[in-house]
């Protein structure tokens, strides 16, 4: 083990964080023979005084990860889960506020959606119990609740949404190089799986407390219809009108970024064997694939959402 | 390259098959500006006369992968994509009537789910232009066709349907050895990703050709039901049910085999903490798993679906 | 819950098995300061005498597969693990001779390849404390062992492993359908992600024991070496090649199973930007790929090993 | 279409990128019958003037990310790939000079490894054909060059190089709060997988190049070496060392950053069945893990490398 004293080194520590990652806890909540679940992923970094345990490995301000594991349990039971967000500042509240060497708390949080089965003989929302689920399996819901002991940030967001218009897609007018041999399109499937996140306007316990599960269910609604909705010429338009939409409706919102594989759906050809093919057989491509990314301001608003999009 | 003549070998070929696996095909079909949508994932496997190929390298029976691809792309075109088994028959059907060398042709097919994207101001089925989608996400709907030239054998299934009984499961009454440190439950929750194959009855054309599609939706909502009405004293009873409740109501059904992850999720101890975890909070846990398979039968009939089931 | 009594079921239970899949068990040997290390993941299956669990969810035969799991750790201490197969072969004859409703274990097991790590100064095999690895990441190793009480099957395999001949391929002289639109190739690149099962002839406790590690590095080498050496006009060739090398040389195995994709290489066309590409730049492309499956047995031998390889 | 006159707008456009992402090229030099390879996995990102395409759809500063594709695959032949840095460097360079409202390219690379396989007979590094190659399977190296123009920012790494120590290893002496039930720990495995990024401190054309193979193997060196030496009280004190060894031994890097999971290996206790377990028999964890994270520089250097690693 180096022993070296600090005054001698020439290499200092920078930015560091440390937690349990990947959290998997289930929340039940039983409403007579009625049962409601909450499945997320909990993730959390903690940040502060902690020079000695990587200069020396002495561990005096180090809470555990197992315990920050714990933390997550226990608040499930303490605190519930009314939503990823609310959770998370429970959270990142405590660490800040009870551990003197932690300065900063950011929590991810994962949810994975579930919507019910009902019995033979029954329909959904019919009474009696209701205790099974099946997961949704489409998008998985983000959010990221970061707290410096005075200001909070909280950046919600989806991954893993895809979708597709069959047409109202072209591109062409591009710049043509020496490389260029891509041929315009004016009916072309765009298809991309949605990343995004956005950022809310609410920084301090004094102000309004956004309602985050409406606010999540009307930014998803408006991100798909202004998917639905626009006619594009490029995946940029699309991005920036799904932006758009968003910013504009929902007054919590701030900023928004995106990631966007643009998906290719490559128009196979058929004339080698005697068929015509009218838009409608495809090969769907893996990879390479375009890669779109921008971020959409409320005008006069600084942008805070790094280029790099994680979720764990 | 070893040149032995084939009288010396002290080795032989045994079963052997190829073909281009994981055509990646999208249809779309336009109905005035309403636009359906077909998303599979198609891999070819030939059998036949193929000693040659394997001895010497001579390819003069074989039909290059790339071809089996061409095919399917083509075959989308020509025949359409009306369901995946459909789909299957044709192209199963042509490998094995055109190549003679080929005597046996197994599709499979995976198909992934797409539900509509409704326009702002508009709602889901409300007339206009219809032609945006999303991935539904759920459940990947898959079947193999098999052909010999003479006899099909089709057998369909789905994977990764996740489900979760938040009550009404219970384990004990078990065999306890030396290792045995389990505790009984009397109140637990069942979770699994259902995997599941079923085969059809269907074997010759002569026989009147089932409602693919209905027989799809029919089993799904049969196995659904299956695991929300069963009151579970063990994962294996709840397989059993679902399979006696489809081959019951699925006369097209003689055989399902099911292969279910029971996906543990065990109560957090928050004792520690002062706290009781009245089954409310539990750690969703990734392996080990428990892992329950098996067969249900039509009485009478013979089992044909092999115990490792794979969909690729 | 259905309560149809037994006698009048028009379904009945076919193949079942059940045991805990994927435990992950690491096992260190402290031979003084030098540390040696097995790193498994091992999956348990039974099978016996389970009617009553499934058709009543009676548990009275049920050993958990919680116990399954306890043991596989209990034994790695007992019996220590100098094999995969090995290991196999304790946990398969206990569970088949210590409960009587079982009558046949399957045990499957992947291990991860360790390297070490050499300490600064010093090199590997060096003197002084030896506790430092680091994984090797190429292919997992694989066996399954199956008892039935009186037999024993015993496959052991390899997975992942990746390799490429950058010249030495050919494919031509195929069959030309109308939707043939292949080139034929003189010079291609030929890869493939080598997925082999092999069979032991050792199937009962009288025989001698084969030495399980000694047959995996020398089967490991021949087919490596069969690769490199043909010369190949089609992949089954290569396939066959492989397949003859180790039956060949090892008396140990019976048997041999292949899956190999053919993972396409395309030649860019650079002629556009007025570039020769002379076999240099190619495109690795992901899907679709051929899939070249097939098995190799000494004469007179029957076949054994499934056409579908699964390893978990 | 919305077609709001961008005076109007309240919102804007913010950082924003574009290109192809994840090119798999593979470059084969022939040098007589021995062949070398280079497998690459190239992602470009672009950005500049942009804002038309974004508000209007209008492509006419957009250089399609097909030509950034067909770009790589002409510089695999222009230019050779010497290393995944050079060949980055190369890309960059083009994209700015060449595309006036381009004003920054980031290019990513990943590069796999592989090692020769020896014909029968022969050893490796042998006279005659040299061809066969086997995939590496270790870690993944990386690389990230940005060009704005003006200055170099080069990050090179690697990911996925799991590690172990089977001791040497303690973790005590931490905070307790009524959250904690950890035990102390005197000797423990300590594993994790390690994602390492390092900038370098060559950012002018004026500069001498560093050497990037040399670095990448001494980086690589001494990473593992620090790891081997180390006697751990905590993962961050073997990060820190992990970095300081680094820069300490490389002058031509200023920065590196570091993302661990910490891989439990739980002691399984074996009491319950009569066996001790002396540090012998571990259960290794996937979910939750500890995530130690930070940057290492050289002091007096300002931080440049962004929290959030990713490599795509």
């Amino acid at each position: 083990m180096t022993t070296e004293s600090r005054t001698a080194r020439t290499v200092v520590l920078g930015q560091n964080q440390y937690g349990k990652a990947e959290n998997r806890v289930v929340r039940i909540v039983r409403d007579g023979t009625t049962h409601h679940i909450k499945d997320l992923n909990v993730s959390v970094a903690l940040s502060g005084d902690m020079d000695d345990v990587h200069y020396s490995g002495s561990n005096a301000h180090v809470l555990p990860t197992d315990t920050t594991k714990n933390t997550v349990f226990a608040f499930a039971k303490e605190h519930g889960i009314e939503s990823a967000e609310q959770f998370g500042i429970h959270l990142a509240r405590h660490f800040v506020t009870s551990q003197e060497p932690i300065t900063t708390a950011r929590i991810r949080i994962e949810e994975y959606g579930w919507e019910r089965i009902a019995r033979s003989g029954t329909e959904p929302g019919a009474a009696g119990p209701a205790h099974s689920f099946v997961r949704t399996g489409q998008e998985t819901r983000t959010t990221q609740v970061t707290f410096d002991g005075r200001n909070w940030e909280v950046v919600s967001g989806l991954k893993d949404l895809t979708v597709l218009n069959s047409t109202d897609s072209e591109f062409w007018g591009y710049v043509k190089d020496k490389y260029t041999t891509l041929k315009e399109a004016y009916d072309r499937i765009l298809a991309t799986d949605v990343s995004a996140r956005w950022r809310f306007n609410w920084t301090e316990d004094t102000q309004r407390v956004p309602d985050w599960n409406t606010s999540y269910t009307e930014v998803r609604k408006h991100l798909l219809q202004a998917f639905a909705d626009t006619y594009s010429l490029s995946l940029q338009q699309t991005l920036f009108q799904m932006g758009e939409r968003i910013i504009g409706h929902r007054s919590e919102i701030d900023e928004v970024r995106f990631s966007l594989p643009n998906k290719h759906h490559f128009l196979v050809d058929l004339e080698p064997f005697g068929l015509k093919n009218d838009n409608e057989v495809y090969f769907a491509a893996d990879r390479p694939y375009g890669l779109i990314e921008g971020t959409v301001l409320r005008d006069g608003c600084e942008p805070r959402i790094p280029a790099d999009l994680t979720s764990l």
